[in-house]
């Protein structure tokens, strides 16, 4: 949905136990968006928190990450899920997917996106080892665990609240995840 | 420049301690190429090692990793360095880039890309922290090092020998680097 410059959005994990992936792109200018990798590279740390300022691929401040109620266990490093993704893991064709989402919901608003950005993947528990190696773990977000991203140019933000039922990172169980915008 | 189906590129640190970006594109469609992120996520590793198979934005086969004669030290976090990286470090306008580098490589092609993607940053040393904080070290890549990918669909490869000069990656002296295609 569009964010305004000054306006906020609430992202609740209604149920818990839900990862949600997130993206932002330049109302004005869709291939300008939230990078992670500009991202680290800003802030020399692998995941944003509370108090850090988000950058697009421009390394221009596109959000300020205000608050986060949550263990803060969030992952830039691992790709949205994606038809491809389901089909490797064995499913019928028609899987649900957060690169699906994020094409539906631009659609939605008459936009849309030739590739796939990398996500911000809130509450995805992506542990990196001593080794390097990455370990896919259950969510620690409890119920009513909510972020507060600041919109600091007008954005179209988008989320999906990520339908993996294959792996154990929902917990096995996807559910839905609400949010709000928060006025100025 | 173009690598057919079953050719290799051998890139080689000939001086040492100097940091390559590197990327691929499909040769038929440059909307597809290497994807640090879709390789990660199907290594579930942060870097790939000689042996791993890299794959593009669509999750499939790219390139096979077949060699490598340094110790493995190479990152994939980190946005390649762009006029931007420089300006916020001080530089007066011009400084060379990575992604310069690669737009005036494809361009030289006669080919192009809307976006810079992220790239292999070979020999860069990013090493995580249990805190997940990412520190800017020096290579530890020494003189006539080597790294071979061998091409497992007709491809464009694009190198960059990094002239970060500011902070240290490259020792604080950008060398070049040199590379051979390798028959199939």
């Amino acid at each position: 949905m569009r964010v305004d410059r000054g306006q906020g959005l609430r992202i609740v994990n209604t149920f818990g136990h839900q990862v949600v992936d997130f993206w932002a792109f330049d109302a004005r200018d869709l291939g300008i968006f939230l990078s992670m990798e500009h991202t680290r590279s800003t802030l020399s740390r692998l995941t944003p928190r509370a108090g850090d300022i988000l950058v697009d691929n421009r390394r221009e401040p596109m959000l300020a990450f205000e608050s986060d109620t949550s263990p803060g266990v969030h992952d830039t490093v691992i790709a949205p899920c994606d038809p491809a993704r389901y089909a490797k893991l064995g499913c019928a064709p028609g899987h649900a997917s957060c690169a699906d989402n994020l094409h539906r919901a631009l659609e939605y608003l008459g936009l849309a996106v030739h590739s796939c950005p990398a996500s911000f993947n809130l509450w995805m528990n992506i542990p990196v080892t001593s080794g390097g190696e990455l370990e896919w773990r259950e969510t620690v977000a409890k119920p009513g665990d909510s972020v507060v991203f600041r919109a600091l140019i007008d954005c179209i933000m988008v989320m999906s609240a990520c339908p993996q039922d294959v792996i154990p990172i929902n917990s096995g169980r996807p559910v839905s995840a609400h949010y709000a915008v928060i006025a100025p």
